[in-house]
């Protein structure tokens, strides 16, 4: 590799609000990463402190690895600085991971937000211990930073205290940190017990969490939300300590419950559609299906109620 | 594409026992094209009547598309019939499915079995059908047989009757089976009972049903277990009808209950190596981990026991 090769502990850690940005699509489904760079510096600009692109929101698992890759190069290209990026780099597949990560560093991402591979289901923990020592050892490059990424309800597998132990142990100042989104603030507890002080940083998966986070020792949240509401989940996080900081928490709890009460990615994808005065960001790809409209409405008119903005998104 | 788009109505359907090939991979876990023809060669000569290599039992989600791809090549090239391979072709993703599925078909395969998209959890069958439907008609060839692989233990999503009704009724001929690996015999039964006689050839998951979906009125079983005991299962499936049948059963059934003490690909993959007298044939990739040696050596005594054999398997 071209690349230097000396290690990054002075670094600035990566902290507060990210979104794992939505993917734009054209109506023949193909990613559009002139829509996505331009959005990406939009959320930079209003609330997010850096990006997850390729997360879960992102339709990053309805992409293939080369659409991945050219999403990246095309937002990076186009001046959204990699040291504000953590790129979802997970997959099913060894190969495919070691790929995506390797990219990942190779272009300067601040981190690789890892889920664990999700297909197979009866695996142990000495088994997630050997992909992620594989995908590590692969990439072999001291600037990586492996975030990872714990989605239990959804994928179905995650990782355990233990494990997270482990690869700590194995693979220190590698392995960076976790986004938590078992929606178990339990679970979230225990990581920032064991290793908050550690240098492993835990994001929270929603911004309900948020403000239990930070008091906890947490490092911010990624959340679906921030794709639509960043600026004000980032009022709460810069004011976590503040005497105003349960009035905060509550503001950004009530779009987020207005937001969930419609299929999560449809429903994000038309907000942002309607507030960019774009239409063509509402497509999603299979095997979700675009938003009906009288859910569309009420969601937006539930969002217009609770006066949400996303000013300058038109363009 | 150069192929010849006339369709197949008069080609012959696949039925009998098919094995979801073992993906042999190299110490540094690449995968063995050469090791993999020729033992698709021995498990045609020894009871399959057909091959179904990257399913799950071929840890083909470990695997990347290029790999898939350049596996299916590596295969045919060898030497192995076409019209007897069934490759999995399912993908997360909408670009990954279509592109294996186009590649299969151009090839000459029998047919497609395809997983449908397994990340995301909250999807409707409308959902499912848009992913199907896009699939099908990307790949655009009437030679397409689509065999849908159902199985919610691991996937955690599935076909509904209902939607399997809608996708037969969209594309009659091209919606061709499924595979049905619930482990629930009413589910297999249900899909029998509403397809079976609408030229819709249901497999059973697991040679433990073989007998009951025979009686059904089912096309023959897919198989984890066929990668090591496939002459045994060809005997059940060719004499379903005749008073030993339920013999038959209990004999497959008793070497089946023997590998599953043992988690299963490790297992399989150590039945080969033993019987190819090749130890390279047991690496297993990542999430999943070699079979610990006590484990090998019981599992292997236990088959000794049940008289398994694979004859002609080392060279």
């Amino acid at each position: 590799m071209s690349e230097s090769t000396s290690g990054r502990g002075d670094a600035p850690r990566l902290r507060g609000v990210l979104a794992p940005v939505l993917t734009p699509f054209h109506a023949d489904l193909s990613p559009d990463g002139r829509r996505l760079s331009r959005y990406c510096r939009w959320l930079l600009a209003h609330g997010c402190a850096a990006l997850a692109p390729f997360g879960t929101t992102s339709e990053a698992n309805s992409l293939s690895v080369e659409e991945r890759e050219s999403l990246l190069d095309a937002i990076i290209d186009d001046g959204v600085p990699p040291d504000r990026l953590l790129p979802g780099t997970g997959a099913c597949a060894l190969t495919d991971a070691v790929r995506l990560t390797a990219k990942a560093v190779r272009r300067g991402c601040a981190g690789a937000l890892m889920l664990p591979p999700f297909y197979y289901k009866a695996v142990s923990d000495d088994g997630f211990f050997r992909f992620f020592a594989e995908v590590i050892e692969r990439v072999g490059d001291a600037r990586l930073r492996v975030y990872l990424y714990h989605f239990p309800p959804v994928a179905h597998v995650g990782f355990s205290v233990k494990l997270v132990e482990r690869l700590l142990r194995a693979y220190p100042g590698t392995v960076a940190g976790m986004k938590d989104s078992s929606g178990d603030f339990a679970n979230t507890k225990a990581m920032l017990d064991a290793f908050a002080t550690a240098g492993f940083d835990v994001f929270v998966g929603s911004e309900r969490f948020l403000l239990a986070g930070m008091r906890g020792g947490g490092a911010g949240c990624i959340s679906a939300t921030a794709n639509v509401n960043a600026a004000a989940i980032d009022r709460l996080f810069r004011a976590w300590r503040s005497p105003e900081a349960e009035e905060l928490q509550a503001e950004v709890d009530a779009v987020r419950a207005a937001v969930e009460k419609a299929p999560l990615i449809p429903g994000l994808k038309a907000i942002v559609a309607q507030h960019a005065a774009d239409p063509e960001w509402a497509h999603v790809r299979p095997p979700f299906v675009d938003l009906p409209s009288a859910q569309r409405d009420a969601l937006l008119a539930d969002l217009a109620a609770l006066k949400l903005a996303m000013p300058d998104l038109r363009g």
